[in-house]
């Protein structure tokens, strides 16, 4: 249960960073969609580890198996099935994390949930290493969207303290963010790009870590998709996004920044677009009483810094309940924000796929 | 379906701001637990409006009547049903509205959505109103955790850019949260207290409006509950708390502001305290992969400032299809961050309690 | 959670037998429906109990009193909940079933599962007057359905070991079931039907009870809604019929009967009615592979005898943990498969409503 | 979503009948069990097509790989997956059903529930096939019941006309049918076997095929697991059941024939049995109001003929939209019930496993 999502779009993840495969079940995407693999796999390397000297060394292929579901790159109306091979697995570096938990890591919470026998090398089923299989779903539900109109891009707000250049809320430039939503950091502004890069460096060389805010835009959305209470818009997108590892916060539109603001500045006040309701700011993030309002949907997440450092840092021995230190070994990015551009891509489009799928008949 | 949240415990609502009742259903209380109905009471009137010179006009008694699942007062193993009757209502004052959107409302959203023959009055299914049922249910599960040595308490962190003195994560003062909650600017430094009471007048003077963020703790929990990826604490949080109207984001431990920090100044390091595994920091906020680890929860919630203003605003005309002015009447509060501490408090009880029915045995 | 289904109707109940009132809330009718308040007590009336001398002298008027969700009779877009106050509870009756279970009765499982605070007089929430909910939101469900076509009507298959005439599965003649529908004894067969008054009369007098087997058509649905495996046409209609107390099968098309058949005298042979296709013979019930094939949807559910019959019978005491007899007071039908036609009916309308909610696009 | 059941223990499948493999994935399995992978590969078998005479030709080894989840053999914490590899496919066999959909089988309604696209060779996601995930996972599920003395076991009740010897429902010899139940032809009855066998070869060599009635009987259970209304455990068992492809009716204790019956002879008498309440007869199937009674649990399962005859039969051209003729290849089964014994115990056991982990903090 817990490692699913979704409703007319049911997305049901598998594996753990070291073991033999991670992979996942897709229920519900229309039949006979082409999904066009070279481009999957052009969205998967933007997540997969080992790209550059920003990231960490693991170094994954990240290729999707279907092994059910897709006839001749077709889906066939039955789940679709996939698995992706773990092949870079470095299981002895975790060998002291059975007794001494990570800080910030689930090690310790997840043996007292699941009992001793819990396998966390790596990080086991809370590794980062199972975004992978949300990227293959999410990519194809990118897809599916722009086959419809709908584009989800997005891009790094923040490093750090490092601030992307704005982006308007309610006309966003999305050919730019698209393109540089695939840069090894995904700002507009180039500069900061620079500035993210030197930080990156020393804290590489530093054994530290940061994290980042990462921004995302839909646009090409019906008005009127979504629910109120407790199943909108909102409820869904959160629920999900906090699904991947190291996610601290999210919000929508002007976030909290707008929650200090005035009434009379945040208020998104209506306008004619030809015959087309629109909305002169977008504060709300496209979205109203958890239902689209055919504005832009805005949602920013907050990436918390690695918790993975190579400095030593303070412990415990969980047999000998008494305090220790740690010093962690294993190849891990300083920052997972610059990864997670394109992760928090495939979270938005899988929902928003799955909002659609109730208004849209073919797509059920 | 989107009017229901939980799994062991499950809320269901029902009403709107103008109609006969509102009220829900609560299915899976635990069986003989015994109702203090005066603190219910008093735990409603924090929410009601009406209560001072800071908030809407509006008066409602909000004074739940139980249907079915008390008898004398204890839960009876069958679901409790509850309704509070809508007594003060100006219905007239919304009839522009029909056609109008309000900006920053789900007027147009809804309409969209459901088409004419929506009833929005008041704000309709959409209305802040919807959150006494919420604040009956987390009233009694607010009982329920302390009978189990959980206590849930929530102060308001910031109302417009005037911030509370900020709260120890990792040891909390519940008391003097708790004190404070029920204050009508429920912040723990009086000063500020005063400067937002100062805001508040001006405001609805100016007849703008201003939002804040609610800061939540929850200590006693035990370790290990929750799940990873999908299900976990935040994910539930945060999907829940989104179905209170004007929440713009969701962030917990030191939120977005910790992501903008290192990794050797965020994590959490473990200490033992006699026996028990602490953490000398809580910037995880009680959570490790989607679990708790023993310390105090912590989540932020961010208010956008209240939609309803007072002055002239751009809109269209529906049925026209042109732009137009509107000047929007009703009862309003200046910002309803100020009652939404015990709302946050409600939720945050009822989800608690609903992770906690999946390991007690009694709880389900 | 266990007193709610459906995916896009949801339908949630509340209430026991003995109590202030029992009811309901239904999620996501479509807005601005015109309910029919007179033909809706008309079905309410079908279910009521004390409508003759075949029945229970337990008299409850059953009215629905709308709480939210309805506008001068039409559905306001908000979910619907009503309540039915409960007027007539002897409860002194159940006194003695505190300690002394009465047999093929939940009160011995019900203070396993919930505690000895359960409260079971008259069956608690395990009582058939939580159908009467069901009933109201059934009713609804039928005018909704109608109005697109659908008709839903069942008569008795059985009493006993009394059987009505068989019915043609392929082309039922909707007109003369919905006629007899509304007789006490919903029989096609008029000398059938006496002879079942004949037999409720003479175990009314001997203080015993019989069941039967209630069978429901369904005409005028779409081909090709519902779901394979496990969310087809009989899951959810199997799921939902075994929620009215007392029934203890569910079968669909030729049923049990069919399985001791010939494949070559089972199979539906295809062929063409004008531009339709159609099957010759109607075995499956009008489903194939979860999903509807446009031949009348047909399913029989088996109600078994009366649990409270009149004569002495074995129990044990639970405090004492000894044999003791029972003798049941309080008033209680012969045969409740009689009155629970209608609550098939309802039952169906409600699961089929919800699959079209799936498709069209209005229904949601 | 159609692919999935359970709450505590979900269990998502996927594959169809022609593709690389079917497969599943199980989330909430308890840590550290360790799966006795030789007991469940003989259970696989009892499953696997092309064993004997008796059943289809077609051969599938049915080895499940396991993906994920399982670390020498032990449950890991994290969901387990799991693939067989599809070797056996004649393809070609299927070329003709394109146009022309086979009587009783989903070859029509898929059609118009998928589109054209939709890959039904082998009958697609609607295949038996999907039956061997199911045993994967519930071959699992027994073992973990075992090991806290809950046994599953079940024999044909009936194949054609053809009945075993009555079951004692209150006091079922579980070691006998636990021996019958791996026998080709599983009841108890050796006579009644010799029949079936001469049937089924008679019903080979004409082309026809027949049905049965799978019982299934599970001791051991813990009293007060379940829930009243839609989610007690005839709601989930015979929503899951019907997911098994060919069933038409679901009943429990003394079923369908039970309903004829009257309530002086149905009603189950409590008794003591030392300081445990029992009933004397178990005609409830020790189920009351949703909820176990601590007697065993007796379900009846209703399997269609064969629909895969070899007979001539009556279709239509999709097409054409004209009647045509229609002669089914491939390698079928006389009568499917045969193989469908030990999926029917899978099904139970996951369901009963997904009701224990509400109870049993160690299963979640």
């Amino acid at each position: 249960m817990s490692s699913s999502f979704g409703k007319t779009i049911t997305v049901s993840t598998f594996g753990a960073s070291h073991g033999y495969a991670i992979g996942g079940i897709v229920d519900g995407l229309p039949c006979g969609f082409h999904v066009d693999i070279d481009e999957l796999r052009a969205f998967m390397r933007r997540r997969a580890p080992g790209q550059n000297q920003l990231q960490t060394q693991r170094r994954e292929a990240d290729i999707p198996e279907f092994l059910a579901g897709l006839v001749d790159d077709m889906t066939s109306g039955s789940p679709l099935a996939f698995m992706i091979r773990n092949t870079s697995q470095h299981s002895s570096d975790y060998n002291n994390l059975r007794d001494i938990p990570r800080p910030s890591h689930a090690d310790y919470t997840a043996r007292v949930r699941y009992g001793d026998m819990v396998d966390m090398r790596g990080g086991g089923h809370f590794s980062a290493r199972i975004t992978a299989p949300l990227c293959v779903a999410g990519g194809i539900a990118l897809q599916i969207l722009r086959s419809k109109g709908i584009h989800v891009h997005a891009h790094l707000k923040q490093v750090g303290t490092i601030q992307d250049a704005p982006i308007n809320l309610a006309n966003p430039d999305m050919d730019t963010i698209k393109a540089v939503s695939s840069e090894p950091i995904a700002m507009v502004d180039a500069a900061k790009r620079k500035e993210v890069e030197d930080l990156v460096y020393k804290l590489k060389s530093d054994g530290d870590s940061t994290g980042g805010i990462v921004e995302v835009f839909a646009t090409g959305l019906p008005v009127g998709i979504g629910n109120p209470n407790f199943d909108g818009i909102e409820n869904r997108l959160a629920r999900t996004a906090f699904g991947v590892p190291a996610i601290k916060g999210v919000s929508f539109g002007s976030g909290f920044e707008g929650c200090s603001s005035l009434g009379s500045l945040q208020n998104d006040a209506f306008t004619m677009d030809g015959d087309v309701v629109k909305t002169t700011t977008n504060n709300s993030g496209g979205i109203q009483g958890g239902i689209t309002n055919g504005m832009p949907l805005v949602m920013q997440v907050g990436i918390k810094p690695t918790a993975s450092i190579y400095t030593e840092q303070n412990s415990v021995s969980l047999s000998a309940k008494e305090p220790t230190k740690l010093v962690i070994k294993g190849r891990h990015d300083p920052c997972v924000a610059l990864r997670a551009v394109s992760i928090i891509e495939a979270v938005t489009a899988l929902v928003l796929l799955d909002f659609l799928g109730e208004v849209d008949h073919e797509l059920r």
